[in-house]
């Protein structure tokens, strides 16, 4: 394969980052994965600059063709525009971190860094749910929520970068505390750490049936809270059930909010949450038909992504180097 | 002048409509207006088609150069995928109308036809406040809330064309009964319709300092409404202030709103109610600020349309034709 044919591509997410060797067609021949946890150190961005080195090098040690020249990076509060991280309040890194600069000094590769939710988004346009389609949002349901907007067949950045942010759409005005200042947005009601506040909170509250949580386990392992919130759902633990219902029609008001807006063809759901989709998708468009968005018949479609758990963004950073 | 410089425009609004020729650099060369009442008549779409082509015929007798072969025509509820109008609830018409068709037909021209709020952003973007702006919305506040937005430099139009519809986000959950069967839209608290809506409510409820209104009379002319509760605003009557507060919190919600989603440069503003600005733009920049898009430092500026009143949509809707 010719090197113009083959990418790398990184996801940088909170738990662990993804390096990858990706081919224009949109398949991941090679991929590692490492703890972000051991290489995003607060002061010391290099270090995961120089990791990255590694692990390109090491993925050219199974790969039979010419190195590529290009790298996209994909990471949380990642700006297009400037190539930098912006006060990303999920990773150790604090203020300003010129990443794409530091990646390409390190590897010695052309770098385009993007936001991983636009990222995600861009995956699901070449290869995934979103592609042919022109107007889609890509949402992604895991720690918090993420989002990248494609409208007439662009990525919608804005003139910052930071357009598509979905997360902090206001669904409840004077609603919960959010990490960003304001009060009701989307992600203190949808998404995992939004499962366990209603979750822990009822168990505060000593609402009935909530005896079977342990609400310092589920604040202790977010990673293993979801999954134990669903089984308690599906076996009708009220609380439970509340706090799926609760994300699901929060979506539903934001997802009609958008779509008055910028009337997509569809939303194309992933992460983890979304392992859940038996507790999320009736409530969900059950909400969303009764919205607004009235004047958009048929509504848009709600479907799942289909590519593999963080490919899409992987998919989506490599394309960000396509010619 | 050759043809291919000049243009017809069409503005169609709920009381006049306006036919013009504009050049390729954003001049309105010559201009006509007739009563819309009197040639859109429920079933008898071909009037207006009819009036149309006696309009531009009388436009051309005044015009020393070929005669244009292209027709950009804005109208209430205008589908630019379908050149249709559809289901206009200010316009006599009933269903859909394909209008772009009828003119066409009638006029001999190629038509293009585009809702009436995209053919002021587009206005906006080619000649406007939005020239070499890729990012911003365009929102004019008259009897109603119309609204284009334009991101990465295209006009978003969605999957149906019916994109970019501000009026109807919700900015009071359970509020105000919109015409488009929702609860609490931007239109029914920041329209001259609110503004007349809050007043007479006050007066039949009896709130104090109403006395100087006459409410059936704001309701009658609504034409004249807007000026006298700015006047009354201005005089220091607290239930005119409090129109005009509600009015502008209620954009400065919504404005924060579609910055979290759109990231844009800046809102420009147009339309009969911006007369007040005295009485609009300091609430309305105070409720911005307040209400969440706490990312976008600096915030998207809010300014006032330069275009002549009306001009936006007849330059935007000539500008459909530009090649």
């Amino acid at each position: 394969m010719k090197n113009e044919d083959v990418f790398f591509a990184v996801d940088l997410g909170g738990t662990g980052t993804s390096v990858a060797l990706v081919s224009r067609a949109g398949k991941v021949l090679e991929r590692a994965r490492f703890a972000t946890r051991d290489f995003v150190v607060e002061a010391r961005p290099e270090l995961f600059a120089e990791e990255v080195a590694r692990q390109i090098q090491s993925l050219l040690a199974h790969f039979d063709g010419a190195a590529p020249t290009h790298l996209g990076l994909g990471a949380p509060n990642g700006n297009y525009f400037t190539g930098e991280v912006l006060y990303a309040s999920n990773l150790a890194w604090r203020g300003v971190v010129p990443l794409a600069a530091l990646v390409a000094k390190a590897t010695g590769k052309e770098v385009v860094l993007e936001n991983d939710a636009n990222s995600a988004a861009l995956g699901e346009a070449r290869f995934g749910a979103g592609r042919g389609v022109d107007n889609f949002v890509a949402v992604t349901l895991g720690t918090g929520v993420g989002s990248g907007i494609v409208a007439g067949g662009q990525v919608v950045r804005g003139v910052n970068g930071f357009g598509g942010e979905l997360g902090h759409l206001t669904v409840a005005p004077g609603g919960r505390v959010c990490g960003c200042g304001g009060l009701g947005c989307l992600e203190t009601y949808a998404s995992v750490t939004a499962l366990i506040r209603t979750v822990v909170s009822g168990v505060q509250n000593g609402s009935s049936g909530c005896g079977d949580f342990d609400a310092q386990a589920l604040e202790r392992d977010a990673e293993s809270a979801g999954p134990i919130i669903a089984s308690s759902a599906r076996a009708g633990n009220p609380l439970a059930l509340g706090a799926f219902q609760l994300a699901a029609e929060s979506l539903g008001t934001a997802f009609a909010q958008v779509t008055t807006l910028l009337a997509p063809d569809r939303f194309i759901l992933s992460g983890g949450m979304v392992a859940a989709e038996d507790l999320l998708m009736a409530p969900l468009k059950k909400r969303f038909a009764q919205s607004g968005a009235r004047f958009h018949k048929p509504l848009p479609q709600i479907v799942l992504s289909k590519l593999g758990s963080g490919d899409a963004a992987l998919l989506g950073a490599a394309s960000l180097c396509f010619s």
